[in-house]
């Protein structure tokens, strides 16, 4: 088998076999073809497009590259909830405590990346004592007696992966649905994952733009899962505005504690019902989602999801008491105003602004080695669909240093669109998916 | 500027500036931009394909990478052929002789390279003592006295269409028609060229195997020429079977004599004719073509163009008794005569498969430091067309080695397919293509 056959066969528009793929991805991962062979492909890949069966090849060759998590030993069915990525999004905070107060196993593997702001281990971490080192041992205990664990991302996953996705990155091959959807799965797969719900983002603040193109890469991933025999659900949610008020580690984990106390900002509420209850069906703790979603508000109700979230971070050796008093988490020195400049209604909250302007303030990383400031942050004071008049505040900068909050501010003025007719509103959810097809609202 | 752009913009079929081409083709022959951008944007372009302003800039680009040739102390018109390349093309053997005795100023500059027997300058150092080694003062010297003259190529010509045609080689980026014409125009500019008599083979021999194709490229060149100010003729010939009969490198030398001397096959003089015409008329020498044609048959009748060629040997240290006597030109040890197996029409001698045999033979080489056998090779005896018995000679091999022989006696049986139906006559020139427009015939 020759990588210069695959490159033409692709190129000229034929499917590549199961041998023929795990022939590019093992001879990549190991070095042995080059990388100016393998981005033709890509290239060939993006107007080519891929099949469903290739689409699925590549993930499971991508999962065996490299080591695959096994996670036989927590007991019931481990359901993983992926999100495509946003801004203010702290649903893992509060889902993870509620679900498990239902009853099923959430054992959330995390990566620490880059980002607006820091993953849901930095997050966690604004928690004096948390730690997520531990043990695969002691993750898997932690799972079967609290029923919810988060534990750092250590074993090399899907190395190839990593590196064919380094490599798109800079050679315009990025946006193929097919290579992306197959980037994450293989991701999810690898983990040790029996059912997936994933949180497909769509708007100015996520990666997909558009709403269609956001189902699309949906029905790719239900598809993929489907064909690898992982029950897959997707739901499609709305990333136009930041999800919650709160963007910022410590500003989140308080945001997630109010939720879980019945006093939460109602999107993020929402979509974490919705999550949760295709989580609960999936790891058949409910029968559908309508008593999935019964059982859910009941554990905010009776305080047992609060509970849960003590009980997981006392576990992992977090201070319990900040969450008692949360105004005990880390806090920022100022508190800077940012006031409406017009009058008008609140349009549009460009998310990716607001997470740029939260990453000025240090509480993303922009490398690796950036260390993260928990106590930063902004709070979203009005939201769209709002009619604000001039000198109204917006938002709240949360910061360290006066500086830093100067360019925030500015950003985000450029992030909030203010007009004169009242915006025609968005839904939070856009549709669902999954293996029985797509249902749009 | 970035590379990635550059590729996202051709990706999603944007029109390159020049500014950009420059960048990309600079930036990888200095070695910035690494091969798997490189092969990425190539990918894309075969998709996407160039504009003819795309195409030109993309030429002049790779121009410009390198040395150019300046020949303009040579007086006249400098008139440059080139041919894609084909199995017994010895035309220049004949053509430098008889446009030279028109009048006309030949500069010749000759690769070597590999293939199926050596180039002109191999051809040539079958005449004992030629040599194609001199100064640029001594190769413009020659042609301003002689009108003609052979030299090695040492300049670095085009280095980025050296690096690209490599990288395309690898990544299945050859076969994109703009990418294919840039190419080979930039080194016919860089090596100095006025105006250029292109010979675009076509058929089983040739690089582009269909007619159509053969015309698109031929139209694509003559539009780079005619945008960078040189007058640009292609003739698109036959070679879907070997041209003349002699393929190897004295015995091509010895059918050159033999139609200097009006004794050549039909085919190679009549090419020679049509492509001497366009150059004379290009060099100004002649008004139109068959006014060309006229002057150039004179040249061969009254002997002028065999004593041109003496001329020349003789100005490059050759052996001119050698050219009276062509039997005394390296011999190979044994002939071995290849007979039909069947009776029936000849309808094909693939030319690739013959020129292959050559190569068996050591006609040719394979690589960079193989040695050429100037005195093996094949004659041809039977071209399509013909009628033979089973038992008659069809090709005779000039061999120094009887097993090598056999090897490319086989090779000879494949090339040639005998049918019971007589061949439809296919003809020797296809067509013309001129800046002002394809003339089929």
């Amino acid at each position: 088998m020759r990588m210069y056959d695959i490159i033409l066969k692709k190129r000229n528009g034929g499917e590549l076999t199961k041998e023929e793929i795990e022939f590019f991805v093992n001879g990549y991962t190991r070095g042995e073809i080059p990388d100016y062979q393998v981005s033709a492909l890509l290239m060939a890949i993006y107007f080519q497009k891929m099949s469903k069966k290739e689409t699925a090849d590549l993930t499971m060759a991508m999962v065996n590259s490299g080591e695959t998590i096994d996670l036989s030993a927590i007991e019931g069915i481990k359901v993983d909830k992926h999100s495509t990525g946003g801004v203010g999004d702290k649903t893992t905070l509060v889902l993870g405590p509620i679900v498990a107060a239902a009853g099923a196993p959430v054992a959330k593997m995390s990566g620490r990346g880059l980002g607006h702001t820091g993953g849901t281990i930095d997050k966690l971490e604004s928690i004096r004592g948390f730690s997520a080192e531990m043990t695969r041992e002691q993750f898997i205990d932690n799972v079967n007696r609290v029923k919810l664990a988060v534990g750092g991302q250590t074993a090399d996953l899907a190395p190839a992966d990593k590196k064919l996705y380094a490599l798109r990155d800079v050679t315009g091959t990025v946006d193929n649905v097919s290579l992306i959807a197959s980037s994450i799965m293989s991701k999810k797969i690898a983990s040790g994952a029996n059912s997936i719900v994933l949180d497909v983002k769509t708007g100015t603040g996520a990666f997909m733009k558009t709403v269609d193109d956001s189902f699309e890469l949906a029905k790719e991933m239900v598809d993929i899962g489907t064909s690898l025999n992982r029950n897959t659900v997707a739901v499609i949610s709305d990333m136009d505005q930041p999800l919650g008020f709160a963007v910022g580690n410590a500003l989140e984990v308080k945001e997630a504690i109010d939720t879980l106390m019945g006093n939460g900002p109602e999107d993020l509420l929402e979509l974490c019902m919705v999550l949760g209850s295709y989580m609960l069906v999936l790891a058949e703790k409910a029968k559908n989602t309508d008593e999935a979603r019964a059982v859910l508000e009941k554990t905010i109700k009776n305080g047992s999801a609060l509970e849960k979230l003590k009980e997981f971070v006392s576990a992992q050796g977090g201070d319990v008491s900040l969450i008692d008093n949360p105004d005990m988490l880390p806090g920022a020195k100022y508190q800077v105003e940012v006031k409406a400049r017009i009058d008008g209604y609140i349009s549009k909250i460009v998310a990716s602004e607001i997470g740029l302007a939260a990453l000025v303030l240090g509480a993303g990383r922009e490398t690796k080695e950036s260390a993260i400031d928990h106590s930063v942050g902004i709070v979203i004071k009005e939201k769209v669909g709002a009619y604000v008049r001039k000198g109204d505040t917006i938002a709240v900068i949360h910061t360290n240093d006066l500086e830093k909050a100067k360019d925030a501010e500015e950003r985000i003025h450029e992030a909030y669109n203010i007009t004169e007719n009242k915006p025609e509103k968005r839904p939070l959810i856009f549709g669902i998916v999954t293996k029985d097809g797509i249902q749009r609202f």
